[in-house]
């Protein structure tokens, strides 16, 4: 059987983060059995990488190393990083979608630096004005896509609407729904609520959704975002920030109670003991190694920031994620919507 | 012995909200037993309270019925129940604060319109624009003071400072702490973090603190809220009530998830089983009933809002608040920080 599938090429930062290179090649070579069509374009030390990359002789043949052994560090200000670090791992994988046939990015190094970075060499698609960061959060019935969560603190109707646009695109892609219903972060449900931005935004919207562009379903609440009310939650980059932070630190103490709840009594840590299975389970679901994984959109490459601490699970995480949104041409999908809204 | 302990009345909204009578009553009783010198007005149903009364001899002596049918519903406006209601239980609780010697208003209802015939009847404090909503939120290490969490949703540096001396001499009153440190909600710690508002507070926040008038840590993110890294966070309205919800959403989800986890074999129902008394402890430490208590501050007399679907113990708890807040005098407390602030 011939292989007519094209190899999709991405860069990977190796450096700048508490993630160690092991752990980076053992994560993108689990995502390289499941996508074998896969190509990894590694920016690191040469020498570091080839000693990992001897454990995994298929992926070996798949990859292109670039030895590099400068790095954007976590305290790095994103404003002078683009001045002074023009050699790191960070900004060469950034520079490689413009001259290789790379086609996203995935780092675990400063965020800001980063979105800085990207910004200023692959330039925002058509008329979105900036980017935001997306995620996909875990909700009682499934899963969900929240956007931004950093990458615009200003609030801004037109950013907003842009944020539905991208997210109906995402949540298509990574969630498979054909038409994802979207809500509107707000103080409360009811059509007055919220301030003069949230409430342009959603007369808007509104507008899009009689046009059958967005499928709108208005204002939803802090606690809708793990109801799974809607597929997609808007919100700008400083409100979209805090509750990712919030629901975090909330689910982490819950954690801490649970275990310190079960240690209580001899009777209770038998009990966690033969519920252990199904308290991993539990564990996995709330993975932050899994749901720490930030998706710029909005820019002409996909980019990918995995959490600074993940580890090869995280890794494959954003591999495969990245790897869907390539496959499904997910910039694509968004240049349609965009220009389907332009021409409305 | 001689009680010199004057006797601390509060007025209660029986009505408008889903919280039945009886557990108003039950949750009072429970109050009064621990706090003798208590004393409820009660706006309602002569009939009704009553009846519930009558199985609490001594608690009966001391309340006042004043009989009220009329109330607030949950989904009148805020606008129009100031001219339509005010022969509410919720007015009338409110009113008599001007007119009797209640001292507090504890009421399930209608939140905004509580908020409204509250600022526009008792006025704010001294030099306090706004009141705030407040709540105690459970944390890794304890429990901390959050503010504003839905009173003002528009932001604005002096209500942020205003709201770290209301949160300051709230959590001197509810938690104990003398110096109660206060954390500046925003997206990073960073100096350079948030928009030119959060800059401007945390300046002026710092210069107080340089006094000794706020212990002011800076800026906290939001996982920090359960960390318990500072006793007091304070934010605006907007970004409060969306830390709030979606805290209060994904405590909601992780239990659902544990649950289902729980029932996944029998191995783990028979564990779950054997660590149901730590697992109901848990459940207790994140009680709704207890933490959706709003406390609305800066008001020239404290008014608690109980959560519309609380049993006795939610409202035992909101009892309790309000004794605690009277008994130890948080307006003279409150008068105090400002004043202090005034004339540095």
């Amino acid at each position: 059987m011939i292989d007519n599938r094209e190899t999709i090429k991405i860069s990977i930062d190796t450096l700048g983060s508490e993630t160690s290179i092991a752990n980076i090649i053992k994560g993108l070579n689990t995502s390289f059995l499941r996508n074998d069509n896969y190509f990894f374009r590694l920016f690191g030390p040469k020498e570091k990488l080839n000693y990992e990359l001897k454990k995994f002789s298929t992926l070996k043949e798949n990859v292109e190393i670039i030895d590099c052994n400068e790095f954007v560090e976590m305290t790095d200000k994103p404003s002078e990083v683009m001045k002074t670090k023009k050699n790191s791992s960070m900004f060469k994988s950034i520079i490689s979608i413009l001259e290789t046939d790379s086609k996203a990015v995935l780092s675990c190094g400063n965020t800001g630096a980063l979105m800085a970075i990207s910004l200023l060499n692959l330039k925002t698609l058509d008329t979105i004005k900036r980017p935001a960061i997306a995620s996909i959060w875990p909700n009682v019935i499934g899963e969900s896509i929240v956007l931004d969560l950093g990458a615009n603190i200003k609030s801004d109707s037109q950013f907003l609407i842009d944020n539905a646009i991208l997210g109906t695109s995402l949540a298509t892609t990574l969630l498979k729904i054909k038409t994802p219903s979207v809500g509107l972060l707000n103080v409360g449900k009811e059509d007055s609520k919220g301030n003069e931005v949230l409430q342009k935004a959603s007369h808007e919207l509104s507008a899009l959704d009689a046009k059958g562009l967005i499928n709108y379903y208005g204002f939803v609440e802090g606690s809708d975002i793990s109801n799974g009310l809607t597929n997609v939650v808007i919100t700008d980059g400083f409100t979209g920030n805090i509750a990712l932070k919030t629901a975090e630190g909330t689910a982490r103490m819950i954690q801490v109670f649970l275990k310190n709840s079960l240690k209580s009594s001899l009777v209770s840590k038998l009990g966690a003991f033969l519920a252990s299975f199904a308290l991993s389970s539990l564990k996995d679901k709330l993975d932050p190694r899994v749901h720490n994984c930030g998706i710029f959109v909005g820019l002409n490459a996909p980019v990918i920031k995995c959490h600074g601490a993940s580890d090869h699970i995280g890794i494959t995480y954003a591999a495969d994620l990245l790897y869907m949104l390539l496959n499904d041409n997910v910039n694509d999908k968004i240049k349609q919507n965009i220009s389907k809204q332009v021409n409305s």
